[in-house]
């Protein structure tokens, strides 16, 4: 493909981003919450650009944006592309959005280039996966994939208002929960591009890289306790100072994690009581996040730090508690469509970079329709969820060729 | 004396400190603040116990209890003993008013052994110690050594009402700050008897003790900073963790202080920010408590945690900064007069232990105005500053023993 033409692209691609950051239900920033005004607006705005791409355009039971471009071909499958239209309160540009508005451009350049798909292809803006208004996340496209239970229709908002009521509302009447847009052996994939949210392809000078796997997450409360104390007349060697303890702790977290990448491991909030300058403290309690794309080296490293912990515990006489709060599996790619994908890379930029998703993504839910696949785009110094999250014209450009090049591979490949 | 006088007298000791305890502001606890109606209530009871004991009674321009036993000596000076009577909220019985009753008690045993004292004694309860009403502390004992100032006097409580318009009210008209109640030539020392509150003398088996100095303080906040980021998609090796450097510095202050007896170091207070289970800390925020009894080393060991703290931070690639908020002194205690203070708990009990008070009294303030001693008392647990406060009757037996031989002992040294 020319240059030229993909640098144009790559510029309607960012005009788009932006025209769509202005759709916001607060003025002067972007937030879009599940079934607001302005995700009404923007999947209007989504809608005619699906269109514009030839793509026919229907909005779902639960709000998702969807595209789908035919093929002339009798009993073809579809292979899905998607991403969110929810943001954030006070997002950035391209989270989520990206993966939405980039494969719009991406087969609108196909199509100019003459290319006929032997599938169909559908392009869906999730409508809900920030879990921002019911404080639950993959609304959208548990929706899609018939994954919406009864329990997430009883989620309350803070009005009181319940999913299954907003549904309602959106749809004229009570329906029972959307069955699955598409049975499983008529899909032959999903690829969500998304920003990484996170530094490692600005550290590794790569535009874009393909992630091996979203990764599975713990989450836990650890609690020290100890004996509180005067500051001034409890000599050192008769203390049972608990924020010293914890304090060891969340040294072993950081060793422990860096020793096994690519493992991470957080402790992210902490507080000390009776958290006075002046007395010892008597207990402690801090969060625990532990994430690796494979659940048995999560596992493995969450039950290792809790024995650390009750390690640490035990030499200075303190307690030790824990209580995971969270516990999602990981989701692994799918080998075939992630060795074509790397293909895609290594053909429009020096080197493929396999990296997993520290972060839970529509994917997720997706991998229970389809085989899944994952490409990063580089953002600026990681950041996202913020209004400065930025994206450099370049790699959108990058982004842009690899996905076209990528339904190129796919339009050739052997049938399986 | 007798062991049956002495048990007695702990006694009614025992009793008087159960009665002074329930002279209160909050109806079921013991809470009195510096010139409360509790407060007068309180110098009246003590005030009794004083005339009964021989004491002539009198309370003074900033609420003082001052209760005086004068020799026939002529031109004799005089000795003081006393603590506070005020209290924090939900206090115990102990701290403080023990130093004001048992002095009362030892000098009728004293007088019932038929003992003349060469010097006069004053027994003083001091109306404000722990700055709870005008969070400043000393109070009494400042204007009873003539040290209130200016600017003490317009510290103002949560009324709005300042020291000044307490004292005016109190005393009927304005008047200047109080002159000292002493010249420094007609004061031969100073004896406070206060509970350990800590853990010392009952890890060592010991019913009192003799306080060699009391410790100068040195408070600070300190502030690490580093990047936030999203513990998901973050690799170790990338991170800027400020809670990961604020818990190195917590192990530091623990094992610098540890490696230094009798130096005490404490981080209490802590705050990550943002403080989210899922977000590396950016900043860390936490507070330093340092004491030691000789200034030198309590400001070496001060200067030593900057340094430490600094290269963490350049290691880890975090800004550090500290803000000093407190730094007081240290208060020696007299050599002669401990040094006979330790002749008689040696007489009382089998060993005699020099400690160093970690926490402030009135001793600090009377340093001006006269040579200080201070005894330590067991008290339970190291607790204080709670209703479980506790000193048990055989403990104080021992403590009005060492105060009658010290008496004795002051009453036939040799004239200086």
């Amino acid at each position: 493909m020319p240059k030229k033409n993909l640098a144009q692209a790559a510029k309607l691609l960012a005009r788009r981003l932006n025209q769509l950051a202005r759709v916001s239900d607060v003025r002067g920033e972007t937030t879009r919450t599940f079934m607001s005004p302005a995700m009404d607006r923007a999947n209007a705005l989504v809608g005619g650009w699906m269109r514009s791409a030839g793509l026919r355009f229907r909005e779902d039971a639960v709000g998702n944006a969807v595209g789908r471009l035919p093929s002339r071909k009798p009993g073809a499958r579809t292979f899905i592309f998607g991403s969110h239209l929810d943001t954030v309160m006070n997002a950035g540009r391209f989270d989520g959005a990206l993966g939405v508005l980039l494969p719009i451009v991406a087969l609108d350049l196909v199509r100019s280039q003459g290319l006929e798909l032997p599938f169909a292809v559908e392009v869906v803006g999730f409508s809900e996966e920030e879990g921002v208004r019911f404080s639950s996340a993959y609304l959208g496209s548990k929706g899609y994939t018939g994954r919406l239970s009864r329990s997430d229709l009883g989620l309350k908002d803070a009005s009181g208002l319940t999913v299954g009521e907003v549904l309602a509302r959106h749809n004229g009447r009570r329906r029972p929960p959307p069955k699955a847009a598409h049975r499983k052996r008529d899909v032959i994939g999903y690829l969500e591009v998304h920003i990484e949210q996170g530094p490692v392809l600005e550290a590794k000078g790569l535009a874009t890289g393909v992630v091996s796997a979203i990764s599975g997450q713990t989450r836990a409360r650890v609690t020290f306790a100890g004996l509180a104390g005067h500051a001034g007349t409890t000599p050192m060697a008769l203390r049972r100072d608990a924020l010293a303890g914890a304090a060891e702790f969340i040294l072993e977290v950081e060793t422990l994690a860096r020793a096994r990448p690519p493992l991470v491991a957080t402790v992210g909030w902490i507080s000390a009581h009776p958290g006075t300058t002046n007395v010892i403290p008597g207990s402690v309690e801090l969060s625990l996040d532990v994430r690796h794309p494979l659940n048995p080296k999560r596992r493995a490293a969450y039950a290792d730090l809790c024995r650390v912990a009750r390690g640490i515990a035990g030499r200075r006489g303190l307690r030790f508690s824990v209580k995971a709060t969270q516990d999602n599996g990981s989701t692994t790619c799918s080998g075939s469509l992630t060795a074509l994908l790397e293909r895609s890379v290594r053909a429009c930029q020096a080197t493929s970079l396999a990296l997993p998703s520290g972060a839970g993504h529509d994917a997720v839910i997706l991998s229970s329709l389809a085989p899944v696949a994952m490409l990063f785009v580089r953002c600026r110094k990681g950041l996202s969820h913020h209004p400065d999250e930025y994206v450099h014209p370049r790699d959108l450009a990058t982004a842009l060729a690899v996905v076209v090049d990528f339904l190129t591979r796919m339009a050739y490949r052997p049938a399986p």
